[in-house]
């Protein structure tokens, strides 16, 4: 399957966020709408650092950092 | 493989943009980076709109629009 997971990057660590993640849409105010594979949906107050589809990687920054 | 092709959506229009697109990464300046399997690189002038990667569709717009 092409899904990918979701992280949070902070100094360097990154934090698994959503796993299997399908669906993603930015939406107004600076937030991030996230869906997987099983259905979960997640808003991410932040945006978008880098996605690698190879490397089924997403990688989410905090909007306020 | 898991890479996606990127449209340009256009009053519903969708035009290919890149295709096999490995890795996207947001700029400053509302641009979005983009490199694909191949090496072809493109830095386009607008946001994400939407992401499916079971679809293997990257939808972007044009800042202007």
């Amino acid at each position: 399957m092409c899904e990918a997971n979701a992280y949070i990057e902070k100094n360097g660590i990154e934090d698994l966020y959503l796993e299997s993640v399908d669906l993603l849409r930015p939406e107004e105010g600076g937030k991030i709408f996230l869906r997987n594979l099983f259905g979960e949906q997640k808003t991410f107050e932040g945006a978008i650092k880098e996605i690698s589809l190879i490397k089924h990687k997403i990688i989410l920054t905090r909007s306020s950092e």
